[in-house]
């Protein structure tokens, strides 16, 4: 299991996980979106070459996207070990992943690199170092291309600068509850930060979670725009628990009702489809935040939010599901994990 | 608990319970809603003098309503032990009502007597018979109003005749399910049966439990008019289990969710609504039927479905509750007896 699923973090209530991601490119090499095999290959060796210096201290697997089938592309995107866009030219895509699973670098999805740490609950400390740490290693073999004005280079001018994006999952089902969540959206957007669903641009936000990043990469020291983020992830926290305090104290039954209906569906179902998994696995972790649910664990949830996927259920399965099969095989996993 | 729902009947996987009423009528006496309380009581002690000889034989107890709380009143509605029409001049009515629950006597209520038989499963040969029994003994001490050409005389004249009304409680949920029971019912009133919900005359049909019973008291011989009845219900029988068997066949994992979700819920919630319980336990009792679930009895399901009852609720809480305490108390004793 992923660290940042099986991992105790700060702040768990509300923040289920922290990732920095860093982009880099390499002097002397076209873009992704612009090169050909032989130097696809070429930068991947060198990375590698690389990367055998640092594995000398850590265990990392290397792995090609064209060595994996479909579904097990998808896996690792929906454990967030990479993103969607890496597995879009499968030929030239590859990644590296520690054996903890908390740190992956990428090769050739937008930009040469990607380096993302990934960690469980609120740990800007942790993973700004360790992303850092290695970003030196590698600086200190790799020649990256870099700008005296804009920074580091990058595919896509959003990422321009620092090319550091800083991001947080939370949780804010009583936020969702009062309907205080599209607000909190479109003010965070309006100064300076992103709200995405749980995977990334452009998905909805399932089970009310919510990937909280840094907007800009240009124009502030990675340590600011981590101290911004860090700052207003705060003040959501503080807003997210003074709604459940309220909530119990107002409308403890109607809480409670929810939290163990939920539980009770996951139970006993025998079809479910992944959303409303999702919806029911969010009450039930409310109820753990609430301290309505003491005998389920944060990572149970986690983990449950990513085994119910659709592509990880087809690897439990161990084969290609219809969406009915799915929903059917989906309802038998949570009743024997719950 | 009545015999009616602790008992166990013939084809109970529909057909919850069996009723035979008498109404009759003494001579000399103003109908119930004409009297004065000095001929209420005349006919009271009459009918309890007559009674007292039975009762050598069997155990009756007497109950007047206005000896009863309003809530205890209800809760014998409830137990469809008396009719509601009995609770109306609480001053005039009473009942007598034998140990184990299956038989009613009704003192004043739209007539002056009825006589209810109530027995589990479908059993129109005990019910006519002990009816019959009763009538045959009341009629041998009393003067019963009747007319050579319209037989027994009764207050509506929708009774008048044989005074009997055969009714069978049924449990339709495939039909339901299916969307086949609307046409069902208007066939059956076409063809002179009535069907109500679960607490007669203009109550709705909550649970999937249907009353269906003859319209015609005139013109026909008892034993004609039952023997009518029992062959509808045995044709609505086959229609049921036909459509439960292809239920299984076609949409066994749809049925199967849709039984264990609602156990999932009745074992879980903290807030439920009758209505909703109602539902529910149709839809586990549904389970029961298909052999989905083998752990529960029709009878725990059928006491279930009455003790969720408002009134029922508030004698099992022991004090008056607002409909949303008696929403989370049902809840709690839901759970703990299921």
């Amino acid at each position: 299991m992923a660290k940042w699923i099986d991992g105790t973090g700060f702040e768990e209530d509300v923040v289920v996980s922290t990732r920095i991601r860093l982009a880099r490119n390499l002097k002397g090499y076209r873009f992704p979106q612009k090169m050909n095999m032989e130097e696809s290959e070429s930068l991947t060796q060198k990375i590698l070459n690389v990367m055998k210096e640092l594995s000398s201290n850590t265990n990392y697997k290397f792995i090609r996207i064209n060595n994996l089938t479909p579904l097990e592309r998808v896996v690792f995107i929906e454990e967030h070990l990479i993103s969607p866009g890496l597995i879009q030219k499968p030929d030239y895509s590859s990644f590296l992943l520690r054996d903890d699973e908390s740190i992956t670098i990428m090769i050739n999805e937008e930009d040469h690199l990607r380096i993302q740490v990934l960690l469980p609950g609120l740990n800007f400390e942790e993973g700004w170092k360790i992303s850092n740490e290695i970003d030196d290693f590698l600086e200190s073999y790799l020649d990256f291309a870099f700008h005296q004005d804009f920074g580091y280079l990058t595919a896509c001018p959003t990422n321009v600068g620092t090319g550091l994006r800083a991001s947080v999952m939370v949780h804010l089902p009583s936020l969702s509850i009062t309907g205080h969540v599209n607000n909190l959206i479109n003010g965070l957007n309006k100064i300076g930060f992103t709200v995405r669903g749980l995977y990334g641009e452009g998905t909805e936000a399932v089970g009310d979670l919510f990937q909280i990043s840094n907007q800009l990469t240009l124009g502030e020291e990675e340590e600011q725009i981590i101290k911004k983020l860090k700052n207003i992830i705060y003040q959501i926290l503080d807003k997210e628990r003074n709604v459940r305090n309220g909530l119990i104290e107002n409308r403890k039954n109607e809480v409670e009702d929810r939290v163990f209906r939920s539980l009770g569906i996951l139970k006993y179902s025998r079809n479910i489809t992944s959303k409303e998994a999702m919806r029911l696995l969010s009450n039930v972790r409310l109820g753990i935040e609430m301290g309505i649910i003491d005998n389920i664990e944060f990572k149970e949830i986690t983990n449950l939010m990513i085994e119910v996927q659709p592509a990880s259920i087809q690897k439990y399965a161990n084969k290609e599901l219809t969406q009915e099969e799915r929903n059917i095989i989906r309802a038998n996993f949570i009743r024997e994990k719950i």
